[in-house]
């Protein structure tokens, strides 16, 4: 297909429109990178779209149920990230004159940003902790590879560089941990929003974390890290998408630093 | 299919036998990883294997010529790397009683040893041309893509963080062109074996700097950094296997180590 | 003077010898780096040294307190740490036939290697808290200087390189700081020796975390981060020498990947 | 004294006042970080100051020969650079009605900005120059003492993760020469002009490359590494300031990314 995956014309995205005609809504637009879309589990989708475009920025949006197998609902295609398909891949859809029951909607029309405002923390928060748990896997595998593997008369386990990425890999991925848990602690108990600064922090440090374990791993593998015989070269690319993903590491290290400047003035 | 990639039998790679039988060589092993044998434009192999296992430790090997369709010459299985096939992928392939004339012998029997010393250093050096032309095209890509896109209010090239982005690929790149033009002229000029320090010494900076660069390139792109509408992410792909392929960075480093420790004597 | 601050001798650091003779002990050696001993609130030493040198391993050495101004104690020279002279600087001391009451034995004659070892993980954390606070006053002093100084014009605050720097500091200080504080805690609730590997990581991730801190701070700040208008070389110097003292980076991530390599056999 | 070294008062560095009286001029004003101004064999000073403030912003400046005996001439403070003197230190000097005579005039009045511009070039590659030199020096102490020293039961030479940094030492500074070779040359035969993108690119390359390297070597080296008995602290502080002085890194890398945003157009 001819049409770049960078389109961004007025019927992307949140810009999608959703048009009540009479008990239905009628939705209208193209979405991309829709993670998990994909996956033959994927039954149900939630579009944002413009419901009231002349509400205030806040109000604009709605979010409506729309049921995969509706007529309307288009793969146009699956984009790979590094040749993976993470759990459903992240396709391009469009939504063509796709229509469903007004009783689809959740919450209230205009509801949407608000929705998505209270979801975007726990979400982030749960890609943190898979990259965590990626992580914790594959140091694993290495520590279980250098006992295997010789190389220039030893085991792996035996050499110092080796070792050293055991070490600090290690050191890295308990300071992360740390950092999730106390995250998780505070959107228990103080709050998603009070949150805020703490899961910007996590959303750069836990991705950055996996890509580089992931990294050495794979090195430490040689040829065989990059066969799907171990999970490595996806978990890389896992991480490596997250730090796009959901805000991509600039933009949270913009949010960590306006928090900080805020804290003391000139 | 069940048989790991990893398997590390007799049979493997350059332990391959080619045994003489009146007028052929019959050909019995398995090669992994074996660039570019996938691409149909492959019509023959270069493979080495053992003639002479009595001879001493360098004359063991032979190199014979084995047509792609030579009956028992078959592709196994296709590893990815991150999910690309660079240029015919890597196939891994058995030999199994795959029968050539004699007359497809390379050089001579026990030759095959000082047949690939000699290549590797070209061979080498033509990755590393490959990743320095790979580095400039992600480098133009990060500049297209600056003036255009627009982020927090601004485009991409007024902004700090990408800007430096820019200006580390390009201090980056023209360090490792030079060294490998230095390099080039040195095996021109002294031969292969005279520059084998500087060969490893670009095998480690070349792919390194490719994998920076497209990781730069990546991030600034957003998503559609991963997608097939633009090169970056097989150019991530073919840097980080770089760093393994003929000869992993450890290797490379230890070479230069072993130059340089053996220049002072304490 | 011409002595080497490095000389290996046999009467050096903890093989100085510590000699019964009577109602006395009797000290010969050399210590160098010995941390705070220059300063003049500095008036008692505890010397470690050699009394039963045919014990084993761990029961050959016995601690003593020597006052600064007995007779054979001499400053011999004072190494500066980048120039400086932390808290009493790191000074090298002659002990040439010093005498002392043999009530100045701490503990009991060969009890001295169980003494330090006793006291390795609360030296080590106190030196790892000292890092944060040292680091988080260098983030201070990073803010308030962002919203005065103007470069390109405008406000280093609304620069996205210093912006990222800011960012990155704020997340990696939150990081060790989880890390010290759990160590903290395992030291009181499980004991040192179950915390072993906690404090190995934190040895190596607060040191190396200050150094990275005040080093952006100083960049920051120009040619005024290393005048003493401002604490920021100074702290810099602290987290580089502590990359060194009490056990360099190497030893520590030693003992991290020894703990990690135990826990999951090939 | 109380006076900040960071005053920005109009009176300072390149707004010092020369102003002509009869026969001589009369410079007011102060200079910080005048490098090697501190030294003895320091008999003369260049000043630049404003001999026409009405002028445009190019022909403001003048520069006149100020020997340092004349009276007037105050060294005011001598700020150390992480406690190093580097040949002559860096000065701060007050001018107090300083008169010299207006045969001290350099080139003619309104010059100064344009010989300041020509020198530039020159002046910073003979820093990177002098980084490269303390750079395989710093390699050279390496190398020696990794025959010498032991840790863990085997020479450091033995050692994994020093021949890395070793390795990396080499691979890294065969780069940063070239690059600054390639710039003396581009200064030579097409002139410092067309070459300014490169001087910018050593001028951020050299001074973190020595850093890098010194740092390897003070870690090689332990405690000793911070002495005087050697010069790796020094040459680490030579390279850190460098990294701030004749414009800090940031600047450079600025004017490299305009460089290449401005080779390719959106």
């Amino acid at each position: 297909m001819t049409e770049p995956a960078v389109a961004s014309s007025d019927a992307t995205n949140i810009r999608a429109s959703i048009s009540r005609d009479g008990d239905d809504y009628v939705i209208n637009g193209r979405k991309w990178f829709s993670s998990g879309a994909a996956s033959d589990r994927c039954k149900l989708s939630i579009v944002m779209g413009v419901t009231n475009p002349d509400a205030d920025r806040t109000h604009q949006q709605s979010m409506v149920i729309v049921p995969m197998d509706t007529p309307g609902v288009v793969i146009e295609r699956e984009p790979e990230v590094f040749g993976y398909q993470d759990r459903g891949g992240h396709p391009q859809i469009l939504f063509d004159d796709v229509r469903v029951p007004v009783s689809n909607l959740l919450g209230e029309e205009g509801g949407g940003f608000s929705i998505a405002q209270a979801r975007l923390g726990p979400g982030r928060i749960h890609h943190c902790m898979r990259a965590i748990g990626a992580s914790e896997r594959c140091l694993d595998l290495m520590i279980e590879r250098s006992h295997e593997r010789v190389a220039f008369g030893k085991p792996l386990a035996e050499q110092g560089v080796i070792r050293e990425w055991i070490a600090d890999s290690r050191i890295e991925i308990e300071q992360v941990r740390l950092l999730v848990l106390k995250t998780a602690w505070m959107i228990d108990n103080v709050g998603t929003k009070a949150a805020r600064t703490e899961i910007a922090a996590i959303k750069v440090a836990a991705p950055n974390l996996l890509t580089r374990v992931a990294d050495r791993a794979i090195q430490l593998f040689g040829a065989a890290g990059f066969t799907p015989d171990f999970p490595l070269a996806e978990f890389y690319a896992m991480g490596r998408w997250l730090r796009i993903a959901d805000g991509p590491d600039e933009v949270h290290r913009r949010s960590v630093a306006r928090a900080e400047l805020g804290r003391l003035q000139g």
